[in-house]
């Protein structure tokens, strides 16, 4: 850890080298680069013939994806729990 | 639309075309492929020397982190939300 408070790891990303920086946890940052990982590889897996650049753009919409639908659903139970909370005070 | 019920898009992602299908609907996948377009080019605007392949990575690796501090934060308020329930009926 550097004088900034932040970590920095170096991580493989689908056989590359990178070098990662954040408040978060090394622990975090690995998942985070493992979940990445696994995600090209498998979309690799599916395309032989894509390079590497259209599989990590095709990776981040497939996150982009879910984590825009995810927000959905967050938003939905935020929704749920505040009418919870004003039935519980009347 | 084809017969396999899936809805088939060309998007242009960091200056580049892409078929999406899926069976989510056109205006979410449009919107998905323009969030990766928008993230993609504000990585590209720090980072002068990243390749395309390079860019692509670290926005997924920044979506991928989001999306999973997103899934703790779900994970948490559906606990809440069980909590609430589970008082309800006592």
């Amino acid at each position: 850890m550097q004088d900034d408070g932040k970590n920095r790891i170096s991580v493989e990303i689908y056989g590359h080298q990178y070098r990662l920086s954040g408040k978060a946890s090394v622990t975090h940052m690995r998942m985070v680069a493992g979940y990445v990982d696994d995600r090209m590889n498998e979309i690799a897996k599916g395309n032989h013939r894509l390079d590497t650049a259209k599989i990590a753009v095709l990776t981040a919409v497939n996150i982009a994806d879910e984590y825009i639908r995810l927000q959905q659903e967050y938003q939905e139970l935020l929704r749920l729990l505040q009418e919870d909370a004003a039935e519980a005070n009347e």
